[in-house]
């Protein structure tokens, strides 16, 4: 009996999965996964659940990746329907977790279901990767899982992450890469002292000034064929008291870099070091990098998601590699192509998330179709 | 019978006036100046005692100013002897208010108590203006008694403020003017994004940063011959909700002027509303004005002080107006000719506050000295 891949998103949007809870999702997909003869491994890190399932022995892996939690709610009362309760209205589907990601969790399954009921005997294996901890700190969630199979030489081929890509059509946009994230916490110092005694002072706001303008301005690269230029942005300043007679003996900033495959780490450090110095500012600059961009050029598994999204949708697919991290970054340390696909995500991490009712089987159909043109016998 | 200065200081020193509160060291001031034959109108305006005390009915009339009430003590465990004890120490008077400025008060008292016995018919009018708000909010303070005053046209013809102005030794630093201080509350007003997609965002730490670092390298003015430079400084700047993916909508931003009679607060406004608009800033400016500048050019006041400086220390006193406001700026309204004297203000607002008790005498001395000089009758 088929699943109804509709039923199934709502089963797990019911369950009450707030980031790194896994609340039961896990084990509803594994009952579905041993049915169709997937070898099931549990990999709890922590308190996060994860798990990896595979059916097949041979290569090509091609692998699903997702996760089961959900970010907060937020104002409980601002919902039109309760969150963890899967309403339908005028054709939408609302409910935490909708878009991002329980629907591609449920079309995961029924999408493999409905191609092995035509290719019990494909080529490869298919796989799963899912975790709980994705939208939290995602420490012990795919990381974790890709560091273990990683360690027993375990690579995937191909994965397709279920991350919500599209923006005003199901299909019109794949992403095949994600920018980088470095952040730095900088703290420029100068000399305390009272507003009234300037000379006796070292105004740490007034010395960084012309270096944030210069860094504000500075163009980092040009982006590549798949990348926009790397961009660079401060989301906090501070210094001062309160006082209004002091001037304060430093002041602090954060910042962050969403950089491309166009620059290095090595590269925008050096870069940003090199204006502190020649501006003379004495500093303190703590780095952090919170995610390496991947890039997945055009090859097979683009081709075979591009023309699985032509066939059920007539669109030709935009590709990007816009928008935050994701999972995949992890996932590509163990796999060459890796792109991400999924709803709308128009209403991720708001009030009302929701998704097309009329989207969810053609969702479905698009990563069947991807399993068939990568994975089926030739009839 | 002679009041000794230094334990007038003392008995003023063991009163815990903490301001705005006068607890009493008016009275024990007013004690004294009734047996002088001064007229007394007490002017308490809210919470804050006052007075106006007159010896004389004619021009000119000279008048001495001060306030009673001290700053707070600070962690009472780091003195060495309690605050509110006065203490002598290695020929140091220890005590909240010893420097700031309850010397200066005995002084006045004994500097006036010394003159008249040698000049009981004197020229002109001896006066006294007491505040006991000075170091707080300075609402209700000298601003209200000169405000009276103004009101029935009594105006002042020279006055010597008590702020301990001296820097290494007693009579090296005559003040004979401040500063003005102008306030700006800046707001500039970006567009709040994810950091992910800054094209959608507008960064207001970065629009404002070449603005801020113009408005720092400005020259002001060139200052003039009692005036040093206007300067300007921010004391706080602040954007950002703490959250590091957030692109702040709103960046703030308080700054202080310290300008001199060479800049007019009208010119000053100005010039930083051009640079703002020069650099396309969308923003809010609240002004606040705590402080017009005062200035007192050579003259009668200034030589006789000099001379009596002079005279008892053998010290060429030097003209300045660095420093913080003081009351010195309101009474400047209705008196052509302020300055301010009194003793080192090395320890003032500090831990273990004190003056040197071999500055004492001198210091009322040259009070006194003052007083001859300008109304004494030829001998
Ligand atoms: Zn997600
Ligand atoms: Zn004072």
């Amino acid at each position: 009996m088929q699943t109804n891949t509709l039923e199934l998103a709502k089963e797990l949007i019911s369950r009450r999965s707030l980031t790194p809870d896994d609340a039961g999702c896990q084990e509803i997909l594994i009952d579905h996964l041993e049915k169709l003869g997937f070898k099931i491994e549990k990999m709890r890190f922590g308190n996060v659940d994860n798990f990896w399932a595979r059916r097949g022995t041979t290569a090509p892996i091609i692998c699903f990746a997702g996760h089961t939690d959900v970010v907060p709610t937020g104002p409980i009362e601002k919902w039109d329907s309760e969150p963890f309760t899967p309403t339908i209205r005028d054709g939408m589907l609302y409910g935490r977790g909708a878009a991002d990601m329980k629907t591609s969790l449920a079309a995961f399954i029924t999408a493999i279901e409905g191609f092995l009921a035509d290719n019990p005997n494909h080529n490869g294996s298919i796989a799963l990767l899912i975790t709980s901890d994705e939208e939290g700190v995602a420490v012990d969630g795919t990381v974790k899982v890709v560091e273990t199979l990683k360690a027993r030489n375990e690579l995937i081929d191909c994965c397709i992450v279920g991350e919500p890509t599209c923006v005003t059509k199901l299909g019109d946009m794949l992403k095949n890469g994600r920018r980088g994230s470095l952040s730095g916490n900088l703290t420029v110092k100068g000399i305390q002292g009272h507003i009234a005694y300037p000379h006796l002072a070292i105004n740490p706001i007034h010395i960084a000034a012309p270096a944030i303008a210069e860094l504000a301005a500075t163009r980092w690269d040009e982006g590549n064929e798949y990348f926009p230029p790397t961009s660079w942005q401060i989301s906090n300043i501070q210094g001062g008291t309160g006082a209004t007679n002091v001037i304060p003996g430093e002041m602090n900033m954060l910042f962050n870099f969403r950089f491309s495959t166009a620059s290095t780490v090595e590269g925008l450090k050096e870069q940003v070091h090199s204006i502190l110095d020649k501006h003379g500012l004495e500093y303190d600059l703590k780095w952090e990098q919170s995610g390496k961009p991947f890039l997945t050029p055009k090859g097979s598994l683009v081709t075979a998601v591009s023309q699985a999204i032509k066939t059920v949708t007539g669109i030709e697919t935009e590709l990007s590699t816009t928008g935050g991290t994701s999972d995949g970054r992890f996932i590509a340390d163990i796999c060459p192509q890796v792109v991400e696909l999924g709803p709308l995500n128009e209403t991720i991490h708001k009030l009302n998330e929701c998704v097309a009712v009329a989207d969810i089987e053609p969702l479905r159909e698009i990563y069947r179709q991807t399993l068939v043109n990568l994975l089926a016998q030739p009839g």
